[in-house]
């Protein structure tokens, strides 16, 4: 995904049909990640969208509910590319995560049976092995304590802020809070830490956050989700519509 | 939905998600239409649609997949406020839309059995007969050609323009031909007929067209899909996070 | 099912759920039929409530939505053991459903293929021939009419009424309207003209009228909905829990 | 639900079907519980489940599978308005319980994502904090003994007694055991404890058991639950067809 | 498929999962068919199986439950590359077949809205008019007496026996029945007239019989259906883990 | 199951489909396994393809993703006869597993609330205590260490060995390892620690190794699963269709 030096700009899934599953994914995302914590999805729906989102031509990846073993190791066997596991505060949390990820002999206790997975790639293990993504997730003040330990745990490829998280835990709104101290701080430490770790900083943003994001050092930025994709294209074409704004131009059949 | 001599514009759902139903119908659109035809969408998950469009407080019509009986009555006994008949091109397949959508008392001979939506409504008999719409398309030549008769079928609220279709029965290509003679002459003997008639000129238009549609005298006109949305929306948040354009201000969580 | 001469009371689906068809069936109904009409069910569904149905002990049959041979088919092949088709008006009408249900060395021209229902029985060619009951509905002043000359149609196991369609077109109210002269003229009609043919008449009913009706002559009566149960289950209850009523000893777990 | 003063008569739903779930909310019980531990729904059926209780016009909320923070967050972002936890016998367990429904400023550590709940709600922060309530279940002999401390943990709007697996390790056999003296003086110690602590006292009973549990001082009773209501209707109306009992007159159509 | 002048070998799925489908297209089938007319299939798992077979590598075609334009015109949106339609009998039969398929500029009146497949190819128009295969079912003495005739409708690409329903209308038992020589004639007009006509003739068959059936003159062969494929499979396994054949060598994990 | 001194061969399901469950409950296999950990499929699927197999004829089990009490207990809840529990290393995981299968009475602290089975057993505590098998897997090194202790606890009707998983820790290629000294032994330790303790080891195999199995002391033994026998049967159609093997004699429809 990012193992080439790019930068990453992802989607994000919240609606669980294969046909906007599609759509974004051949918008051109550098991945599409379908998110089973709080988007409307759970395991049967992502067996499908992680397909749909391969079809489309992108990178699939699933943020899973919880960081629970049986969970994220249903996600990989469907087809995920890489998982990221919400609320990973200590070491403990983020050993439990590599685990969850990655079978025996390559640093995890990964049960084994690829039943889906193992139709796409002749030699699965290995497979696995070099392309699995694990992200855990730094979304909170105490995960920032934590994250020098955490990120000597071997076997994580990235971490992902949650912003809405973070700012919560440090008092502020659920959002992007640039400007507030307290937040700035953070972001910087998270990604001054990712960078001696040789680990990925990833995070939320709004699209037009995203140059910042990459500026600051984040490498895997998610721009839009379709549920507000969706949202702000209706409400533009109903502004239109209504004469209140001008564009849409794109016809219905 | 217009009756009260304001004209409607409409969202148009061809994803068979609930979430995305929802969202269409809070942006605030005056009907939301599920495209059983075109969409992604079957009986059972329309049943679920109307539902959340009506819980996101907007008025739920169908697009049925054909002028049969069956499904025709399987959508008004889910809930839908109207229904639009797709390729209604003679007085007999006008006759047959309506007899599929009225009971024998009021001009039809639909069969009754109103599982569903009896549940909303003490006496659905009347509440039918008062606020179902039937919608026939006219969308080829030959159904212009018929339309002063079509007309003359009792039990017609409304007509439904798919410009795609008319076009390529007129010899251009699918979509929106202003400026074409052929093209603009159609829209223009559809809107004059309908006024003579009483009936609602209706129509699939873009949003930049919508206010065209209205001086020209339609009534009802659908300015987006949810699928065409969100492409946008996606569209012009990857374009703003890759740098190539300015916007998407709304953050992720 | 009623070929051993008793009387059949029957149970009516309408709620696409396999617990709620398995309870149903093992209240002890002699059949329970899936109304994929009026229901809010559709085929996907009906593959698994059939199934429901014969695990719980009963006779699954199936209302089609429309005199169609695709899906009389399909629910056939779903493993039905009988079909009931609404609106059956002419003797073409009927000629039509039971071509649709029976194979060609049988009398009809329904297509090969009983993908799902082969698996239960070793011949089912033969057990379709001998199991198989098809049930055209009289539900019209029209079909009263054709009645005599419909039951001429070789292949009809049973005729079913539909009181309230049968009501509408008799400019009554749609419901049972025993009292009325035209009804009550109708079943009589119905029954006399079954008696005659050797086909055994069905109808909808409420559980208070099946004696009735058995006595009337009919020998397949449906006495309640699984809606319709379930309301009258949990209107009890709540008016007990008020105070207001007295009943419903049960407890929950 | 029950703040303002009065008590609350609940229903429970166990059908994975939302015409089942609105024909329960319609019937006009002060709430209905989607039971995902017992019941055959898990966390996608509930999603539309919710959006068919409150289109029904009561109020939802939802029995998770177990006290594990990734369904419990799920649950509220479908949009329940409150959570009952099974089997919470401990402190620590209570205290998991409160963190896992609760956002950061507000005693909790929930993560921030409310996707479908936040289309209904301008401010959903605030709305959860004052509207999603926190029911742990107190079911077992330990969490009886425990009583008392739990009740310190700050966040907890009300308890929910399961009177089956409560008699279970009180060594009664699953169900009300009134009159035996261990369940007596359980129920007595369950709600004097909630009434000191000012939290609201819920059970699971019988429609004929809620006025006694009101008069005992419960003010959240559950009277009925979708399949039990199914199948006391279905027997009822069958026995009245057999003529073994009387009763039966809403007809079907 | 097969205008290349090869020969198709194809697959066949009854079972509505996109594992199964995906396992069968990988397996190395020129086309894989989804049988919605006797498999146990409808239009929404349909859309599912398109998108597996293509991600599998091979090429999605559908067969309709019956010959009726609102079907088809959804199978084909949904994305397949040919549509098998049952029991075209007369040339009128043929000509609506045609007509269902194609758009107006080319020879038919197919609705245009292709809203899930339009995502995959830019000019979708040309794509349809280029690679959408219409193949008509041949399997009535009716149809085998007016195929002359039916090949001279223009738009037909191939023609598809259905051997089981060809030989209940020529008083055979459904299957295939060489050496019969009804059956074998038939067999021969068949691919004799298609010669003449330059149209694909292909039939369902055995894996046994697939060489046969080429050397015969058929270019398109269904050798095996997934349903078939497990029901061998499996009972191969059962008799070798019982010791009563040899083979199995495949491990489970 | 295998309480009668017989070995029981079983098969196994991945695929989510009933139509593919009933086809392997046929087949014959003495028990059949839903797959929820590796196959894909979760538990709305699952409550259908356990009633699928029993309506086949097999003994529905299933395998829970993970042994968390939870998922356990809705699986019982809906009909499995059999628990198979991943990656049960230790004897408190062991405990854990006991205690979430069974109610109090009978040595554990699963939650009442049989919804969908207790339909299909009048006194199910009673048949729960009798029937349900705990099998929790041993599949680690750390779990043959530990399995003389393991055993000991009270509860634990069989083992079942993932050969994938022991061979990963002991440093082997994932699958049957015969021949290797490490593997060998810890199969020899299994059945030994097994016959000791009186509870029934049981082993994934192919089919070529069930004979073996039950030589070395095995007694449940799985042969084949879904996916891999519709894979061969179709990979053997598909060469016998290119004239490169013979065989398939079976035809389709």
């Amino acid at each position: 995904m990012w193992n080439d030096g790019d930068n990453a700009v992802g989607g994000w899934l919240s609606i669980p049909a294969t046909l906007s599953a599609e759509v974004m994914a051949r918008v051109g995302f550098d991945y599409v990640c379908v998110d089973t914590q709080h988007g409307a999805v759970e395991y049967q729906a992502t067996v499908e969208l992680i397909r749909a989102i391969e079809h489309g031509g992108s990178c699939p990846i699933v943020r899973v509910p919880w960081n629970e073993p049986g969970i994220i190791g249903k996600m990989l066997d469907a087809g995920a590319h890489g998982i990221i596991i919400p609320m990973v505060n200590t070491v403990a949390e983020a050993e439990a995560a590599v685990a969850a990820c990655r079978y025996a002999p390559h640093g995890g206790s990964r049960s084994f049976g690829p039943t889906v997975v193992a139709n796409r790639h002749d030699d699965y293990v290995t497979w696995a092995r070099d392309h699995v993504a694990v992200i855990p997730m730094i979304e909170t003040e105490q995960a920032v304590g934590n994250l020098t330990d955490i990120l000597q745990v071997p076997g994580i490829d990235g971490v992902y802020v949650g912003p809405a998280d973070l700012s919560l835990t440090l008092g502020l709104p659920p959002g992007n809070n640039d400007g507030e101290a307290a937040f700035d701080e953070a972001y910087a430490t998270i990604v001054a830490e990712c960078q001696k770790a040789g680990v990925a900083p990833g995070c939320h943003a709004s699209a037009a956050l995203v140059p910042k994001r990459f500026e600051q050092g984040f490498r895997m930025v998610t721009a839009i989700a379709d549920q507000l994709a969706l949202r702000d294209g209706a409400n533009a074409a109903l502004a239109t519509a209504r004469g209140e704004a001008t564009g849409g131009e794109g016809g219905l059949y």
